[in-house]
């Protein structure tokens, strides 16, 4: 089979259109925030991609209907001026492999720039290692020109941050962007790196929205941190009282949300 | 060497033949399912696939005679009104790396596409972690028709389970298969995914036969099924007898039924 | 680059040739066997084999001088009646992942068949996990008359061992060797498997010049069999008197012999 | 995408050049050199290598501008007679896999070979366990006329180092390029293997730079080898001095350096 099968549902003629990529990694932030989005702007589906280089899975829904793991594309024609034409780009996972990693990659780069595509932004978090009440967002991008450009939405480009670099989709993106003559940005929200973060997707998607001059809805992310703080705080709790029955401890809800 | 070698055995016309999936899993129960229906319905040599992303590696018979892994299929046309032409896929091993996963499915789902396959049965078993007295068959299916006509068989839909989906080639039957247009059902047998477990085998090809309106002898399988039962019981008194000697501990037994 | 390079040294007319495999492995009783063989019957370069699957490694010579890690092919002409053409595979190291263990036992024997091997001899360990003072020769073969015609040779086949079968090249090449249209025969050296085998090696190679009507002389292998015998003593004595320095105890000493 | 992406910045005609290999490895030694090398004689850009056998990462700048790990070549006129053109290869990594360490070298051999290139250095560190105060330079090379050759500039050929071979790009890059007909030698600088060390690396610069007749300045290699000599001072006074805080150590400048 081929190593990358996408398989296209739809073909439409879009306008310079900008591709927002969020895959799951820290914290979740990246496919919370573009998984978000999509819902929030109703995008549809564009192609379905499928690869030897994801998991051999199947997720079976309530209904008892099974579905191949996958990375999904969606988009959305701009709805009025000042609006860009979008792909967004979610999915179950990354590649498992680095070279995984680098040809499903590529391959969704090749066929966006079959779309015109010649701007990324991709979106991900940045583990800190501690818990963070207002997460800031973190910012790394393929030119000078595009640094000062994201400073003025609040931006924050550390002289340290991130040291190592960026490993995963979120960089490769951008890296084997250039190979396509693409220009982008990755947004990083802030988040401890222990469990799924909506509050710093929020803090993504509110920079990301105001870039691209969207406006949505943010009320649902909202009320899912809120749902992870609370439950954040009832593990906090149990933990102060380490005599009390374990069966109390909720941990597990952690996976859930997202 | 190509990735996957399929050396056709015998080149049959068949009538819109069903391929029934049963490898080496968990509790065994898809091997042993299928394996056993194989030889009820004496099914015949179709093709041998060989792999680079099977072990290499070659088994030696009692006469001293190699036979390098493989996956096999056999077929067996409809002898009466109510049956349908079987294809068999059964083996020493799933692909050994997720890659080789995907491989290997697609090139057998390509051969048996073929052959005019357009529906497929996948065998597993499904781990409880504990022991299963009356094993119940889980079902995940590709569409809301076949899970509501699987119900009618007692085929158990749950909400909650598998809720991590399925991983490995019961599943990634019916996944890539999609990309087939084939429709298809995975029958899960409950079983403690302990040991070898022809109980949930009989139960999975119970629901099989009904499904296909086949008509087979089961009582070697319940021999079977009894031997374990025995054997399992020896090593839980022997268990409850820890001061004797572990000599009479007949662990290894299990590992031999299969 | 490709896969694996075979960078042919000579071109012989050869006529109905046997291959003889030995590659480290158990005990490196078929490397010594084959080595010990090529260097017996002066067998001279044919082709070496360079490969992605084999580590990425030069070994230095004591001159200084580097050499790519390889697998080479020798070859000899029958030098009277009644003995056949031999061609002999050695090497550094068998393929470091599974899909390479196929890919180079692929492509050599692909090679081979081009010279006309229709029969191939693989020679291995059969690790017994306890000293073995008068090793047996195992067998396993690709048909019921090769079984047969070894046992006149005192090939021991035996209904319980090889157990699991045979993993690695000394399996592969009969098992893939059968798709080539090549009948063979794996001969294994009884050994203990926790130190290189000379004598195991002497064991295997004394029933494969009687089958393929050789006559070589043993003295160097012996020696160096009685070399090993030499240092596992003294590593015995060492162990028996645990209060003395371990500078004495020369357990290196037998990754030397080889 | 292809395997090696070979990005051509210049396409210079170069006569008789030679490529210098400097990659990551023991005590950074080839990397330090090479790096300090294409510096200090003001090399310039030739050509970018991309691969998904590089880890799938980028690095962010202090301006927060990414870059996509990669191996760098750069060429370097000769400027006087006595010299030779120069190619040098550094990167941020060697292959991750075997065959990818194979894949990598033969693409980049290959892209040098249409260059002109048929002869190597490689420059490695050689880990002896221990501090080495007044490193050694030891050699491996493709021919005894080499190894003569090399001797005269003080090069060490040890008949037991390197007991094991090379195992990485400096040795491949001489045994893949015999199959590119190039002769070529490894030099190896003697270092502790804890810690990088710009010593090893001017030890080997001033062999290469001795055989290559250039003529460099050393004194900001020689400033960074004190500068790590101060830091492994004060760890090793630090460690003396197991009662006193360990926020005084700075262990982790080390990395830093290079």
């Amino acid at each position: 089979m081929e190593d990358v099968l996408v398989r296209v549902i739809d073909k439409p003629q879009l306008k310079d259109p900008v591709l927002v990529e969020g895959l799951p990694g820290v914290g979740n932030v990246g496919k919370l925030a573009a998984d978000y989005l999509r819902d929030q702007v109703k995008a549809v589906p564009l192609a379905s991609v499928y690869s030897k280089f994801l998991p051999p899975q199947v997720y079976v829904s309530e209904e008892g209907i099974i579905r191949l793991v996958s990375q999904e594309l969606t988009y959305r024609r701009a709805t009025k001026a000042g609006e860009r034409d979008l792909i967004i780009l979610g999915g179950d996972y990354q590649g498992i492999s680095p070279e995984g990693q680098y040809e499903l990659t590529h391959q969704v780069l090749a066929f966006c720039a079959g779309l015109g595509v010649r701007e990324v932004y991709t979106l991900a978090g940045f583990a800190q290692g501690h818990v963070v009440e207002q997460p800031k967002v973190l910012g790394a991008a393929t030119s000078a020109a595009r640094v000062e450009a994201m400073k003025k939405f609040g931006v924050v480009f550390s002289r340290n941050d991130p040291g190592g670099g960026l490993i995963g989709a979120s960089g490769l993106f951008l890296g084997l962007g250039r190979t396509f003559q693409m220009e982008g940005v990755c947004l990083m929200g802030e988040t401890s790196g222990y469990f799924v973060d909506p509050r710093s997707a929020e803090a993504v998607l509110k920079v990301l929205t105001q870039v691209l001059g969207l406006s949505i809805d943010f009320s649902d992310l909202e009320a899912k941190a809120k749902e992870i703080d609370r439950i954040a705080q009832k593990i906090h709790d149990a933990e102060q009282r380490p005599s009390e029955s374990s069966r109390e401890t909720p941990r597990e809800d952690l996976g859930y949300i997202g």
